[in-house]
């Protein structure tokens, strides 16, 4: 159903191997999703996003169930089916409760109706926005 | 430039001067936003979304700041100008702190970048997300 | 197949059915849909939901059928396969002809053509139109 | 500020002044907008463009306003700002009502809220959408 | 499955046989995709979009494959399941092989990425850029 | 008017200037873009970004064009205003004809029509697609 076959480990060069080793003892489980399975046909492509990815997602500034909610609210909002189901998956496997999933989807709703009306009525930017709110 | 007129306090009916009083005394600022400004020419539109953005980002299960980046993902994966401005205006306001700011920004886009691997693919749902994961 | 359990009528609690009987009489049909099913896991949005969308869809200065309309585009539009269907089977329930639908699909398709050519070659938008529309 | 320049009618070809003409005659203006101005460096797109929207945008068994605000909603979903500005004012020289607009923004306001939910929680269709509505 | 009926040719009206066969000679195929049986339910959209896609798909200043992998792009950028399928299948008819489409998921990938990063900052357009391109 | 300040070289890091000039040198221009000078606010996403684009984008089975040609058809359909304006830029330094731009933009237009025709329709995808095409 996939537009490229999916790689099995038994069926895997060395190289996509180690990559699917990496990711089964980082994240303890025992296979890789069919995300990784897909992107094997492109060895270099697994590495660049796996490692891409583990580097986001560790722990930092912010926290990792913190990450994982806004990995789902944005494969919401881009209509991802596949990754919606995984990474809200992986955000209850971080310890997402049932009552902040179902705050993420409010946000997530209201947020999407406030986009539409401020892009409808092209509001224009407050003065005090503008300044450059890092410095 | 917007399609709709601002409406500034001194215009505003009282209906949505009581409105206007609500947004600057629950922000503490003092004056509202254009959007707001811009919604006031449909009264009841914006009460109805004053009213449950209000219920929606008060703290509960997630926090306030842990919202406001929500808001920021969502609006920024949306393409609204206007909503990605004022929300990482209101998350900075809220004690975003810039190295949290670099961090959402990354998971952001590399949700972006999976995400569209796995649309590309067409990836099938791994069939152990497809139990309802509520349950 | 969702990431929440469906809520059924005899599962329900009291405050979920109040909602489902008043779904139930307002559009006339034996059981609700699976997206109020879906709500229900979380009483509050889905009162909150409801009581907007019932306000929002109802007569007013648009009718119903070109309210219904709207929101098929919207949904073809934001890519939801369900609201799609589902708003596409509401539309043919307030009286939409073969010949409206086809035409609706063919004003939505030629927009998104224009939309991408105006997006692509970044046309300034003309001065007529920045003065605000609504004065 | 485009990223191609703007066609004059001075310095049009004869080509594109025919069709330039032709939509001056259609809508009734003294000059085209600056979409046509920059189609105009492509002048068979720019006819097959004008042709198709001409023929998709007469009175058919959709009203000409009804196509205007449908072209409204969807130009505000695409996030395209030119056409947002520009379908709004052609809605607004159509006839549309202040408070028509104020329900067709309300409308496609609460379409993106309850379909960022419904693709969220990934809702299945329900089994009588899927009959094929058309028969 | 779909909102329409699929027209098959021994159902089709003498005017949809025309274009089917139109289609199929071009293409050099058995029988139509599912696309157009679905488009033969309004046999004047069906001969306006066949008509305008064989005209903007056929070899011009860049070659088919370039269009057909464009094509690809769009469609996964859009979310659009069916026309990535068809269009995916089209490009390897047309000589994709299998690293340039591997390739052509990394460009999307990280166009993707980098799309979110200049929208999430909202970075201000170099001065250069907006000099007309096409003078 | 972003939401970062943007850094530039007198400024940056001692980390921050080795990438600004591999970049310069790399793309043979005397200074980076502002999309960079914002990156240049997170080091390491600024270095993580552009070692992936660097490679994605060098010359492979994809031809360095074809690849800038494919990032503005994602960057306009991503209604990205930086990246269409950026890339479309670029794609003319690497050669791209006006002939072969306008091409460009009527596939990117016909797939935004027909991507939404199937979308709306919700046409099933033919058995044929979906056997794995990669096999």
């Amino acid at each position: 159903m996939s537009t490229v076959p999916l790689v099995e480990y038994a069926d895997a060069s060395p190289e996509v191997r180690t990559i699917f080793d990496e990711i089964k003892q980082t994240r303890k489980v025992p296979d890789v999703n069919n995300f990784w399975k897909a992107l094997a046909n492109h060895p270099d492509l697994l590495k660049s996003v796996w490692t891409s990815l583990r580097e986001v997602m560790q722990p930092g500034a912010l926290d990792p169930l913190t990450k994982e909610l806004l990995y789902v609210a944005v494969s919401i909002t881009n209509k991802c089916e596949y990754c919606t189901h995984s990474h809200t998956a992986a955000a209850f496997a971080q310890g997402m409760t049932q009552a902040q999933y179902q705050e993420l989807l409010a946000v997530v709703a209201i947020a999407h109706q406030t986009n539409a009306l401020a892009n409808g009525m092209r509001v224009p930017v407050d003065t005090q926005f503008l300044v450059e709110s890092g410095k």
